[in-house]
């Protein structure tokens, strides 16, 4: 079938389909070495620009990924798991587990830079918080980082009138995090709405993120109502795509 | 500030930076055309290669598309809204209604393509539908078109032993679509687990979503339950991730 078929195709989307397929069956796996120019140019007759953009289109999918110097390997895909429902649940919270810790079923995530600032809103973001124009939000940026390598970037937007003062502007919000700070203000968390997009990112994200070609971002924006309608924080994130898989449980 | 910080960066990057950022504020709307390389050699004193180098960081980052002749213009984001726990709530499909007219508010998605087979279950498949080796799945294949651009490939895996013989097989399976039959043999889906996550698209499925540069897919990976816990199917879904924003609502 592939010999009329790939005739008209170019030859190296054809070394590039022989590849892929070798992976999806899992005679590569990942971390594994891909066959190099010279290997792909003796046994397919090719030139090795050919073969060069024959292990390019694996990396531009993200299948593959180069190493100086070493060659061109499998990317590992071992994601973090991230439970969007159970993750905020109040029985969390509520006894002063941080909801992060969800995340990571064991692995362990470290925020690397914490900053907490008080700024002007951004349009999008007052909104979304009801604010009146010049009112102002605490905003607490994090970057986390699992086994060395930074997974997320985060940016918690909370009102300013709100939380001023309290220790939702602490580096160390305490136990049960900023949620629990929130019910203690008599402005506990009762709804949850979160949005998620895919897009490639920034080069500032991608270096923040140090993402290797071709891998996108996650944006998930997360706003946190009381239980009377009011939304008290909007988290936006920014995720290194191949680093988490999302999870959604739920009932018909 | 522009002026020291920027000094160490490729002047491409700076041009790319200032537009990005033009367009962040709205001064370039969507479908707006941006400057075009004669208007950037001119107005930052560049060669031509340099502007082009600028242009091409904001279509790799899917903010702006190349349109052959015309330029680069502001890539439209009007994305459909997906909301995954109220689309397959029962009081949908257990009235009759297709739980896919939940995706478009107004906007209407039309299956221009649609296969139903059976064949052998894929290993991963088999494995969450709990099947012994060589039973076989019905597989309804699926593409979405929204406005005549293909935003969404569709595979449902069903156990062949479950709605062989049923409407379930049938390319119009009816009202209420194949939940509302599932639930008349005895099977309704009590309960879903969604998993997302995003990557580059293989060559293949840029060509059947008509996908441009720089555009990830969003893979969400829905299985449906019943209330006693069996998996009774697996939907594979690859979304154009410029045209879905998904979205769950929950509660602490």
């Amino acid at each position: 079938m592939g010999g009329e078929g790939g005739r008209g195709r170019a030859k190296y989307r054809r070394i590039a389909d022989d590849l892929r397929e070798a992976v999806t069956r899992g005679r590569y796996g990942p971390g594994d070495r891909l066959p190099g120019e010279n290997d792909l140019m003796a046994s397919y007759e090719v030139a090795r620009m050919t073969a060069r953009q024959a292990l390019g289109v694996l990396q531009s999918e993200g299948i593959a990924e180069s190493r100086k110097g070493a060659g061109v390997f499998v990317r590992t895909f071992r994601p973090l798991r991230r439970r969007g429902i159970e993750r905020v649940a109040e029985n969390r919270w509520g006894h002063g587990r941080s909801i992060w810790a969800a995340d990571t079923e064991d692995r362990e995530t470290v925020v690397d830079h914490l900053r907490v600032t008080e700024e002007a809103a951004p349009a999008g973001i007052g909104g979304v918080l009801a604010l009146a124009a010049g009112d102002t939000v605490c905003v607490r940026r994090r970057r986390y980082v699992l086994d060395g390598k930074p997974v997320l970037l985060a940016a918690s937007y909370l009102p300013a009138a709100l939380v001023s003062g309290s220790a939702v502007t602490s580096a160390d919000p305490g136990p049960g995090g900023i949620y629990a700070r929130l019910a203690e203000l008599g402005h506990a968390p009762a709804h949850f709405r979160e949005e998620i997009r895919s897009r490639m990112p920034s080069a500032d994200e991608a270096d923040r993120l140090e993402l290797g070609t071709g891998t996108p971002v996650i944006l998930v924006c997360r706003t946190a109502f009381t239980a009377d309608g009011r939304a008290v924080e909007v988290n936006e994130m920014t995720m290194d795509a191949a680093s988490y898989v999302l999870e959604y449980d739920f009932d018909a």
